[in-house]
């Protein structure tokens, strides 16, 4: 049990004007961006509202495999690090894990600001920050 | 693609003497734990030392079903909430997400206090906090 496979469904997506490539993570979080929730979740989202901090778990869908030691931030000139002292979204689970703020709920839409998913990213789950 | 399916392999597991049942999350974030990761993957730990801030993603193996809307802390008293403004357990993808600290690093074993994680609990990825 403890080593099995796990199976997640998206309750949702990332949808990011421009799609976001060629950006770098600052640039990303600088830029407002929408979480579509599934709409049959949309009741999940009472208690949020403009101003709250949530903690937004994505899959990085774009990463493909992994190194166990990387150069940080991808330069030769900083030692080798282990995948999991890093950020890398090139690991073994590619799972994003980021604090954002809240601009807008709308429906079953969160507009956000300090996330830096690309657009069409997985969402895999929503936290307050703190509670 | 945006709402398939992803499936994980867990990296390493929880142990925890006396399993934790039965423990609030403050009980389990103050006795120290161990992360045993696939000894395939100990390379991955380079550069995490005692005093590191780490951020663990586990599943919550004991988690069956959920509610979209819950009371806080199973509280009546307390207005219902949407489970995306909570850290319930029992949510649509259970994922726990802990910041730790880390003890002691032996082979493929992390030592860390902090976590609020139940013996047993499958881990699916580890990252620097902050980094």
């Amino acid at each position: 049990m403890k080593m099995d496979a796990v199976t997640f469904h998206p309750i949702g997506y990332v949808e990011r004007d421009g799609g976001g490539e060629g950006l770098s993570g600052d640039e990303l979080r600088a830029r407002p961006a929408r979480i579509v929730l599934d709409p049959a979740l949309t009741a999940g989202l009472l208690g949020l509202e403009p101003g709250s901090n949530i903690i937004v778990l994505y899959y990085f869908h774009r990463s493909t495999g992994y190194d166990l030691q990387v150069h940080p931030r991808g330069d030769p000139r900083r030692p080798l690090r282990g995948v999991f002292a890093t950020r890398s979204p090139r690991r073994p689970n590619p799972i994003g894990v980021t604090t954002v703020r809240v601009l807008r709920v709308e429906g079953n839409v969160l507009e956000v600001v300090g996330l830096d998913a690309l657009d069409d990213s997985p969402v895999l789950d929503i936290k307050i920050d703190g509670g």
